[in-house]
């Protein structure tokens, strides 16, 4: 087998774990330098490779290699951006095809969620489609968790750790407050449509730690009058009440409880302040003083919190991923598969991308307790394996250190640039 | 010397340490208990003392009390009472002194800020007013670093290196969007009139790891043209921004820049939502994409990322208080005295009541950059040593394993409730 080079690139949303399964694929790759010359990554994800800006991961020494793993955030940038359909833009095929060939690239990783997983399908198809020979490998990556066949995501039990420990301690603090003070607290929490970050909230009360967790899951709809009253019973039980609102919950009409009238480069609209008008929906219905927070990248950046089985599975997705291609796969995700919940065991899998590609996992409803506020048993048997163990990064004078990279260049061999669209 | 028992409350916001401080009180008392009978707690603060509602200590097991020192928020409660003077109401102190003979209370600790030192002042001057002997001790607790005298206070390493890890990872998670995605990320954090919170999110920033970071002071008066200009300057040298605002800064006419319009029971504004009049500012200035995060009460309660010098220091206030009592004193508060900056060392002190209450310790100009929108080196002297060290707390099936003491009522001793007014 001859030896050819590899394309590595992060996509979409970064999140605390991402850099731990690029950590996976280069550590994979180097261990095997007989058949893979050199990881390239694309700098900013796939613009890199449509602009042939490369960056040589060669150059970087094993420690600064070792650290990604411990770093969250991605280490070569990322994007959105979107490639279209062969048939809708075939300039772009052809431009990464010229790259590609340029820089002798025999594997395609692809790191991302959803929409990624439908761009590394087209990658795939064009051996099929154009002759180009390639093995498009996608490394699975999303904090939403929303990839289908995967039992979980990596990016997700981080976030649902942070989510939980951080509703768990807000909770506290507002207990403290409530009898003169603050009685609500809410959270806002990321997840677009699907409620599994959302969900997590609800891990901060368990048995031994009750708190009164109201819960706001994109996927119900919602019902400001039952919502109230909830959030009231919950006040004069407890004195308190703390609620996790998704960025994704919408009104009746469809509308979110929060948008801000702009969209990405996906078209997704971009969200933010849920928590401010759920809060003052209470304050104004109940006159309780409230406090809120909005999470935003804070939730999705912490790796001082990392769930350890979050990071060993996103490390664990990188691996695979060069394995998968070293055993001559294309089209293929490597899948985190739960052989048992108690105690809990998972080992690796693999999907095909056309089973993944475009296809959105939601909660199921036997997650979501009957009255639509809260978890299930089943939710929290789910839940609770994927935020087991602590993987704290090292930390220098009071600072977690967290490795940036050289990421040099490597040398032009087109003339002109490509213009994006 | 008769023994007495002693009254220990927490006042005003909580935070990460301030039941280090409770720990460091009740363990130092049991060790002295041929002098100090029981820790009997307010519930809910000096709302607990009013209405006769007070916990025994002694119902708690020394591992309960033990584990205090990792718990977050105010284990008996916390309550935003202030009391008014002697003259303006003598009601609430005849009454406070009814408890007190009641339950044979000598030694008042209170734990808390600049107002709950005002109060605990009060206290202390029963002995000359009214004739009534008791030994009022102040416990300092602010997570504003706003009181004077002590180097800094209890509360306020923990939220700094909050911010700090948080507005790195953060910058981190913006840095790899930046290229097509978010350039502009924006947190807000709290302190209401100082900004040494706001001063800390510069720590994200050091010689290894260099982050554009913007801070929006309360000291310094709000220039929207220059802020906007800088902004534009850091996104075009790094490709994005991190603007760091305290919930306290102030547009010229001396408004806060997001007014939620309630106050709470000190008269303060209620705030928050700074971070988004930030974030859409710049966007309608330079069209840049945006996040922004509001951490709230998250940042004040985050124990699983307390500063191991802050717990070390909560917890030491707590016995120096318990000590001074014993040594006889009335009147004072212990603290933090700063011996030598690096290696950083500290020492207990202690200051009379009467320098502390009612005075707020600004930032030092000095520690404000010229341009008015950074820390500098004196600054980052001051600060480094307080966030040094990791004391997480123990985690179990991945969650942390924080207390909830039993908070058994001592029973009543008088006929009627008082009522508050």
């Amino acid at each position: 087998m001859a030896i050819k080079n590899a394309f590595y690139a992060q996509s979409g949303g970064v999140t605390a774990v991402i850099n731990a399964s690029a950590c996976g694929v280069i550590e994979t790759a180097r261990k095997h330098s007989d058949q893979i010359g050199a990881v390239l990554a694309g700098r900013n994800g796939i613009i890199g490779a449509l602009t042939e800006d490369l960056i040589d991961t060669n150059k970087e020494s094993d420690a600064a290699i070792a650290a990604l793993r411990h770093t969250p955030s991605g280490a070569f940038g990322s994007c959105r951006y979107k490639l279209k359909s062969l048939e809708a833009n075939k300039a772009e095929y052809d431009r990464l095809i010229e790259v590609f060939k340029a820089h002798d690239i025999g594997y395609f990783f692809y790191n991302g969620g959803g929409d990624s997983a439908d761009t590394c399908l087209k990658v795939s198809q064009l051996s099929e489609t154009v002759g180009f020979p390639i093995q498009a490998i996608h490394v699975p990556k999303t904090v939403d968790n929303d990839l289908p066949v995967t039992d979980n995501c990596p990016g997700f039990g981080s976030v649902a750790k942070y989510i939980a420990v951080s509703t768990r301690e807000a909770s506290f603090d507002v207990r403290s407050m409530a009898k003169t003070s603050t009685k609500v607290f809410v959270i806002e929490v990321m997840g677009r449509h699907a409620g599994w970050i959302a969900a997590a909230g609800g891990l901060a009360s368990d048995a031994e730690t009750e708190i009164p967790i109201v819960i706001l899951f994109p996927e119900v709809r919602f019902d400001q009058e039952r919502f109230l009253a909830l959030c009231q019973e919950r006040v004069q039980k407890f004195g308190y009440v703390t609620v996790v609102v998704s960025e994704g919950c919408k009104w009746p009409d469809g509308k979110f409880l929060a948008e801000a009238g702009t969209r990405d480069a996906f078209g997704h609209a971009q969200l933010g302040g849920a928590a401010p008008v759920v809060a003052t929906m209470i304050k104004d219905a109940h006159g309780h003083k409230y406090h809120w927070a909005v999470a935003d990248y804070l939730q999705r950046a912490a790796r001082h919190l990392a769930s350890q089985t979050d990071v060993d599975q996103a490390y664990a997705m990188g691996r695979a991923a060069v394995e998968l291609a070293l055993a001559g796969k294309n089209s293929v995700m490597p899948t985190i598969v739960r052989t048992s919940n108690s105690p809990y065991a998972w080992e690796v899998g693999s999907a095909s991308l056309s089973d993944v590609a475009n296809v959105e996992k939601m909660m199921p409803s036997e997650f979501i307790s009957a009255d639509g506020f809260g978890i299930t048993q089943a939710c929290r048997d789910y839940l609770v394996p994927l935020i087991q163990g602590e993987d704290y990064p090292p930390f220098t004078n009071g600072m977690p250190q967290y490795v940036t990279l050289q990421n040099v260049a490597v040398p032009r061999k087109l003339g002109q640039d490509f213009q994006l669209k």
